[in-house]
């Protein structure tokens, strides 16, 4: 693009000229608002920012924008994902900062529209500001229920198996910038299992089951030696001086599923999806409230540490 | 709220209890996301940013934090409105910045909420994050598409009249904050004319009229005495010794609909609409392309100057 073609107005029919219309969307980019045909009547919303200097470095938009732009669409998606739920259209609001070339911009769209396009995802709509003094996008998905039924947070039950998908920890030396979005793998779990509660790891897995935990009014007992520990997990871990399983424990942005069955169907759950990831029978479900952990020493309660936004006190 | 009830978890549980389920929100805030039964399976999305230091001063945050709240949500909704759709649900991203407090954010979330509930629809989840330079939210809506069609850019055709709700020009002094978009108004359209086109004017009427003669391949005429111009403009063009023609013409945000309808059909617009909101026949479509203003001199073409972002050069 040349200097003259970088207005608002310049990259948005760039935008739209790399766009090309889907069978399910009516009305695409560049009117007021997207329609979108739907399969059925139920339909699930999701909303995510992801912030420069909070969800990655100014340093990564400057030598990979395409990565910002493609873990902008994943996050949203993930949670998608996290209600077996099926991403249909996409919507997104970019701040730029000044230093932002237009070249920046369309390499930030080209790594969002390559994951899009790996999930059947249309991009119908957003809106640009610029002179921001950081990156600032916020991602918006529109996704069909599924017609199993919407799998939450608040359906664990006591004695359930707990489970979780890949390997966990360490995501900071890259993984929070490249991961794929679990969506096929939550759609082949809820077709071959009854799922009781979902929910995608984002603030950690303490943290994360924690919420599964106080909104299903449950208990969870964890297996130490049954947790999945990343490679990167071990590396952060050496760095710091720490110990692998508390990076497992409570990393965030590792965007795999945690997730729960009925404890006679923990045997079903398969050791790999179609898609070569593995699941990982992690602990159970107990109507006793409180998070524990369980190893060859005994059974000790646990803290999630994820990280918790603060504001300013009044 | 004290300062311990002040991180992120707290400030979702507050809204939480604020918000109370909805008849056709099954899963609400509080899960990975949200679902929703629409009554069709045609829906219309919208995303809308509302920035400080674009959209909005830090002084108005800092004073009435409910208006900025107000308005992050009314110009997606204003885009709703714009397409005849009805809004159902919202979720919402916040970029707060350090000096936000709690109270801030609830009193954001208050003006919001008022104005959410005024056209039913349902706040359904949302995303904060702290520790901004600026405040950036971004609001995400789900409509319902018109039974009649969805009313797009694109359909205006030559012989078409053209219409705009309300009075243009000077939002700045206070209409850009507080106005009330044209969802009825747009609704009761829809019911009794065969709208062509309609947009909502958010870049000023000039270049938002320029955005319907683009997409729908044709021209137009307006006439200068039947622009309605607001008491604000007036006033404007007052302090800037300027005509308060240009600034009904360019200035910004007035968020009211430009819409045409078949010639035939202009007798049956009414001159004033249930909610008492005034309509004005300002001109028609031609089928040679541009942009033209007549007036007791005569015809002459206009350039459109509503304002255009631009990002850096590469």
């Amino acid at each position: 693009m040349s200097a003259s073609e970088t207005s608002e107005f310049n990259i948005i029919r760039w935008i739209r000229s790399v766009t090309p219309p889907a069978r399910n969307v009516p009305v695409g980019i560049g009117d007021d608002c997207a329609a979108i045909v739907l399969d059925c009547r139920r339909c699930l919303l999701k909303i995510d920012q992801t912030v420069e200097g909070i969800h990655f470095q100014a340093a990564a938009w400057r030598s990979m924008p395409e990565h910002v732009g493609r873990k902008a669409l994943a996050r949203p998606l993930s949670d998608i994902a996290a209600m077996a739920g099926k991403p249909l259209a996409a919507v997104i609001s970019v701040l730029l900062p000044a230093l932002f070339t237009a070249e920046d911009t369309r390499r930030l769209y080209t790594g969002m529209k390559g994951l899009a396009d790996e999930f059947d995802t249309n991009i119908v709509g957003g809106d640009i500001a610029c002179g921001g003094d950081r990156l600032v996008i916020s991602v918006s998905v529109l996704g069909e229920s599924n017609k199993r039924g919407d799998v939450t947070r608040s359906g664990a039950r006591p004695g359930d198996a707990l489970f979780v998908t890949g390997e966990l920890g360490g995501s900071i030396l890259g993984k929070h910038l490249t991961f794929t979005p679990r969506i096929r793998e939550a759609l082949e779990l809820a077709e071959i299992l009854p799922l009781h509660a979902m929910i995608d790891i984002s603030d950690g897995l303490a943290a994360d089951l924690q919420h599964v935990l106080d909104e299903s009014g449950v208990g969870a007992v964890l297996r130490a030696d049954s947790i999945p520990i990343s490679e990167a997990a071990r590396a952060v871990a050496r760095q710091r001086e720490g110990h692998p399983l508390d990076h497992a424990l409570d990393d965030g942005e590792d965007y795999e599923l945690l997730f729960t069955v009925p404890g006679p169907a923990a045997e079903r759950v398969p050791k790999e999806l179609a898609s070569g990831v593995r699941v990982s029978c992690i602990g159970e479900i107990t109507s006793a409230p409180g998070l524990w952990m369980e190893d060859a020493s005994g059974r000790r309660a646990i803290q999630p540490k994820g990280w918790v936004h603060r504001v300013g006190a009044p």
